[in-house]
């Protein structure tokens, strides 16, 4: 049993490239894309497309930018789609061609809450260019729930197609996912939910899969979790958990034998307790990062103390 | 909120055992026993106790027969309870004295669905000699619901108070673990539910809240989820969860600093691939277990190849 509507997307390089500075080199992004495709993944995000005046060029790796020339490299018009990210604030329109020029399929807009209304203003003019759009509210675990329903209210009198539930800190437990699921689909009539988690709690892949229950449609998942601080869903559980036909593991392992076991050794994502500390107490990750960085450097802070400095 | 009747069984040297062959230092279970106290755990199982006609003492760690004087060694009377676990078969009788005698609490009778009139024998005998006993019926995803259902019936007859439901392959999704644990609740009336996970699916610790919400009272984890193969539920993140004010997570973290998380590095349990494997194929681990020590010894086998010879 499985509803075909359901789309798995990939977001490995983009939120990935949040660990590495998105300095994958382009036959690895090659190789990824055609093994994703073999899988039968849908979606395949291969970075944001950052505005240069804001982040200089030869300080990132090109899946900062995702030029079009870049995407072309690596990249084929195939069943499995190409997205890239873009956040409110850091994005310069201009760079963006008409979809029936461009290997992309879909336009990820990111924004907070507070953000929505350039939110939708940068949707719109995604959708007008002829994208798939979808609207990401981050870090929604952190405003009040009437601040959600007012953004959502906005929302619904837009015309995006796909919203998605962002749990950028890896707070949420199950029920908060189901309650958030069914508040959006109830207040956005014909429109598709997303759900994209972070595993501080070892909780992305479960929350993932309650989403689904509750009646999301798009799911964000990376190859062995590879994402900022703890990582996400990773995209071998949801493939395995997901029926359809349409997928095939194996082209999955063969990339994170090749690739993702070494790369997490050295980049150190997914659960490890300064993540946990942060994703508990509902906190941005960047001082977990901060510290993990400090004892490789053999700086000793014990994790009490870390613990402790952000309970207080 | 919380219910005070929950309680929190570490299993580190037990389940984690498994992979050290329960050669733990006493210095370091000691340690561990009192941190542990610290924390406000209730119960902490401190190993095996084993046959020593079927295991020869000489090729295992202490705490594979948790002799009383070893116990003595490292925990002391307080309001944390010692257990030990015992498995149908390997187990000699005359190894447990009377409780009044004994540091031990709880004995945990472990056995699987088929000898469960052999588990309800052994539980009766610690019973008699004045412990609190569980039952741990072991890999019940593996036996059709009729088998279960004929054990539980056995089960509800007799006088053992606490039953735990065992995923000891990491098979099981939430929607599984709340059915068996409204289904033995239900069938067992009077008596207290316990859950035991495995980490293969990432979905040990939220199936184990799973089974709390519906209405278990125990839950077994382990330090930074060290056992088997995957590994278990993580003492850190049940004690993050739980907000009964007898717990507190800083001496969690001071052990996991000082020996689990370089402890993990070299033994590898948790979220590795052929684990995942395993678990979504509802098979016992111990091929990926082999398999794994086979890469560390340097042989070549894909992961890939690995999968296939499994589905077949």
């Amino acid at each position: 049993m499985y509803r075909p509507e359901v789309k798995i997307l990939d977001v490995t390089i983009r939120d990935g490239g949040l660990m590495n500075n998105w300095d994958f080199p382009k036959s690895m992004v090659k190789e990824i894309f055609y093994g994703l495709a073999k899988a039968g993944v849908d979606y395949v995000e291969l970075g944001y497309r950052a505005d240069k005046r804001v982040f200089p060029p030869d300080e990132f790796g090109p899946w900062r930018f995702c030029d079009e020339e870049d995407i072309r490299d690596v990249a084929y018009t195939c069943d499995t789609k190409i997205a890239v990210m873009c956040d409110v604030g850091r994005t310069n329109q201009d760079d963006f061609i008409p979809k029936s020029e461009s290997l992309i399929s879909m336009v990820r807009v990111a924004c907070y809450v507070p953000e929505v209304d350039e939110g939708l203003k940068l949707a719109q003019y995604m959708k007008d260019l002829g994208y798939e759009v979808s609207l990401n509210l981050m870090a929604v675990s952190t405003v009040k729930e009437s601040q959600i329903d007012e953004a959502l209210k906005k929302i619904a009198q837009s015309n995006v197609d796909l919203i998605y539930i962002v749990d950028s800190f890896g707070y949420y437990y199950s029920e908060h996912i189901r309650y958030l699921t069914e508040k959006y689909i109830h207040a956005l009539p014909g429109k598709a939910i997303g759900i994209h988690t972070h595993n501080n709690r070892q909780l992305a892949f479960s929350n993932s899969v309650e989403a689904l229950l509750a009646g999301a449609q798009f799911v964000d998942c990376s190859l062995y979790g590879m994402g900022r601080a703890a990582g996400n869903c990773t995209t071998e559980l949801m493939l395995s958990f997901i029926d359809n036909p349409r997928y095939d593991l194996r082209p999955v392992l063969d990339l994170i034998e090749r690739y993702f076991i070494r790369l997490k050794e050295e980049l150190k994502w997914g659960y490890e307790l300064p993540y946990l500390v942060t994703g508990v107490l509902n906190q941005h990750p960047r001082t977990a990062l901060a510290y993990i960085k400090e004892q490789g450097q053999g700086l000793q802070r014990s994790l009490r103390d870390f613990y402790e400095s952000h309970i207080r």
